[in-house]
């Protein structure tokens, strides 16, 4: 993880909704426990988008940023995006941060 | 802390230059050993653009940042400022972290 890609992942948390979808996707059952497709595919963007209450645009360009930055990958399955975290990545990037504070 | 003061302390975090000075102050007697006031008074401005190499209003601009975020504080002695890193803030921004991670 170099000093570009560290700066990348901390810009990509400084946006309150992007936390907010990091913390929802850790826990899927309780915040999307109504979604029809098994949560073990991960969480498809139009339950994320009902949870942020914004656009879908909004919510969108939001998981664009969590996916560059690493902390999430999406699989496409038919027509829907399903999202989930990358625990590996974020548990790296809590010890490198904690390792450098 | 509240989300937006979170955001602030982040986006604090975002350049690289940022954290290296957090982690030379971490460990100012293996940085800065040769300060000729003591260490507990905090490491002055002129040492950390010595240690930075560059400028000092480049300096001077990112420990404002530090400052605003809550990560140092500092102190001025006669013609002299000094910083020190609020440890206190560092270790409640990190544990606010990984909870909303």
């Amino acid at each position: 993880m170099s000093a570009a890609e560290l700066d990348e992942m901390i810009k990509a948390l400084s946006h309150p909704l992007r936390r907010d979808i990091l913390h929802w996707l850790k826990q899927p059952e309780l915040f999307f426990a109504d979604q029809e497709h098994p949560l073990s595919f991960g969480v498809c963007a139009g339950m994320i988008d009902r949870q942020a209450g914004v656009s879908q645009s909004t919510v969108s360009a939001h998981l664009a940023t969590l996916l560059r930055a690493g902390f999430i990958s999406s699989k496409k399955l038919g027509q829907w995006n399903f999202f989930m975290r990358n625990e590996a990545v974020i548990q790296q990037f809590i010890a490198r941060l904690n390792e450098q504070l």
